[in-house]
């Protein structure tokens, strides 16, 4: 049996809870892989924290109200000093998003490649914001940075992209990458109100409480920035990329479109072109027989356009915290073949 | 820049050709892999064979006529001679199918196996008759079998589940896997008669002359059977898969069907069961809600229910022998990274 990976972590809402039951739930197949991880930190902005370089209870933290309750000793730390101090050979960050400028997730992921400490992310926010200066510092120091879940949740885009399609171009990109418009504008074709629907989407867990965040497209626009940057290779900040939203539309005309089997859908789009990348997320209606049409509920897909296979599309059915749990374990089980030789050694 | 990788390719129709030009085509991103890859040997059986362990000139052999124009000496040899004289480090198998017992493809793959050589095939008889014995042989002889192309074309599949979904099980699938079945009814959807719709896919060159093969199920049931024992690890050959057809149907009633919105599709569904899997081939009539109701033309597309992903769909849109041999030319790129070192450093 190997060492045990030892995971640093930052966040512990929906998806880091998710994360540590499903180390729980899939040690058989870890330990087929010849892998073991171990959680030998949680850091929360608002729930404490705790470091244990023998591995932390999982079921403990899992049912403990914060982490003070299972904290043995010391006090207070920021998460600067937690990335320093926590004994990992990955830092898993998954604490909640600060759309404007990535902050302080940001810092957190900087710090931790600038010490060689290889990186997982769900969080859009360094990703948007910095992907060349990431991908510059883990090159330098030896490490990397892997971020699946932070678009399309678990589904394995990225991966699809680097690891199955060599010597493919990616030409551009049309998907629905933000659930809560989607499932929004579903719900008022089927007759919710606006605020009913948001309501809604609320009260299942997928909508941000600041609505605008989704309904305006500012959370498809980072996506579709990472996508570029990732996929197209070309820098474009969120706020370059023009950016529309579902608020304006009326209950009426949604219902009406519909009735003529059209359906309002929040589109990002991406392009090559001479000399740059148009990109864009906007409201497009589009006919049933385009397959973008079927991502429902709280769905999302992608279909690229490539030089080699023509168009592919993939999609994942209904995500949630769990399926972005898994794309984070997929992204630490990638690197736990990688580490830095000193670092796995210990 | 490493050694040239040496590829001994049988076949050399639509497939073989399309390889060959793409080989030419993608030098430039094959040099920034630091791949180059030869081809060392062709072999058919009514066109002749070439060997030259310099490397083909592969624009003259594609502006041939036949091989024989391009051979400088030696005799008709045999194709298990071919694999046995070529001097390559993978077997490129895209000879044209058997759908009955897979040979002589099958012989060809077992003897270069044998001899510690590497395949990559498009043919779907070897691995629907022999999955279990070849990946066996393989590991024996401490070489390795690709085969994407051989199920969806060149869309990555089975380098999606292989090296994108760590730890996941696939539970089950439903896919529609043959394009002539599915381009026919949605022609006579259109208003076409059966007939020639059979004709015109004849004539776009994706269905057998033998439409038999297709319409009935046959090839479906092939490539549900290479599903079945590479995604869920279940041993069914193609025989223990139930196989419907679309020969049933009439014209009227497909017309009618679709003008209540609902389409007939051929598709392959498989699922596990306590002891085994259940696996079939057969007409379902979808309704437009259905995700596998988009796969029209000659694109073909498959839903894989995870027990981590819940439900991830990839779809190709109108694949034709340039997708398939993308498949071919990223298994070569696949297998060069793992290639026997007495070989590779021949």
């Amino acid at each position: 049996m190997a060492q045990p990976v030892r995971l640093g972590v930052i966040g512990f809402g929906n998806v880091g809870k998710a994360f540590a039951r499903m180390l729980l739930a899939r040690q058989t197949e870890l330990k087929s892989l010849g892998l073991r991880f171990v959680i030998t930190g949680i850091f929360t902005a608002r729930h404490g924290h705790v470091i244990d370089r023998k591995g932390i209870d999982l079921q403990r933290a899992l049912a403990a109200g914060n982490l003070w309750e299972i904290r043995r000793r010391g006090s207070a730390i920021a998460g600067l000093e937690f990335v320093r101090t926590c004994p990992a050979d990955i830092l898993v960050e998954v604490s909640s998003l600060n759309p404007f400028n990535g902050e302080p997730a940001l810092g957190y992921v900087k710090e931790a490649l600038a010490r060689s400490l290889s990186v997982v992310t769900a969080n859009k926010g360094p990703i948007a914001y910095a992907y060349p200066r990431l991908v510059e510092l883990a090159a330098r120091h030896h490490c990397r940075i892997l971020f699946e879940s932070t678009v399309l949740d678990g589904c394995p885009l990225f991966s699809l992209v680097r690891e199955t399609l060599p010597t493919t171009h990616i030409i551009g990109f049309r998907g629905i990458l933000n659930s809560t418009s989607n499932l929004v504008l579903q719900k008022i074709e089927e007759g919710m109100s606006m605020k009913r629907a948001i309501a809604y989407a609320q009260e299942i867990g997928i909508a941000e409480t600041n609505a605008s965040y989704d309904l305006d497209g500012y959370d498809a626009q980072l996506k579709t920035s990472i996508l570029v940057q990732v996929l197209l290779g070309e820098r474009l900040t969120p706020s370059q990329i023009t950016r529309g939203g579902i608020g304006h539309l009326s209950e009426s005309e949604i219902r009406a479109a519909a009735r003529r089997g059209r359906h309002y859908h929040l589109v990002s789009t991406a392009r090559r072109k001479s000399g740059g990348v148009d990109a864009s997320v906007e409201v497009h209606l589009l006919p049933r027989t385009d397959r973008l049409s079927l991502i429902s509920g709280t769905s999302n897909g992608i279909i690229l356009e490539t030089d080699t296979l023509q168009t592919l599309t993939i999609s994942e059915e209904n995500p949630g915290p769990d399926q972005t749990a898994y794309g984070v374990l997929a992204d630490c089980i990638r690197l736990s073949g990688s580490l830095p030789k000193a670092r796995s050694k210990e």
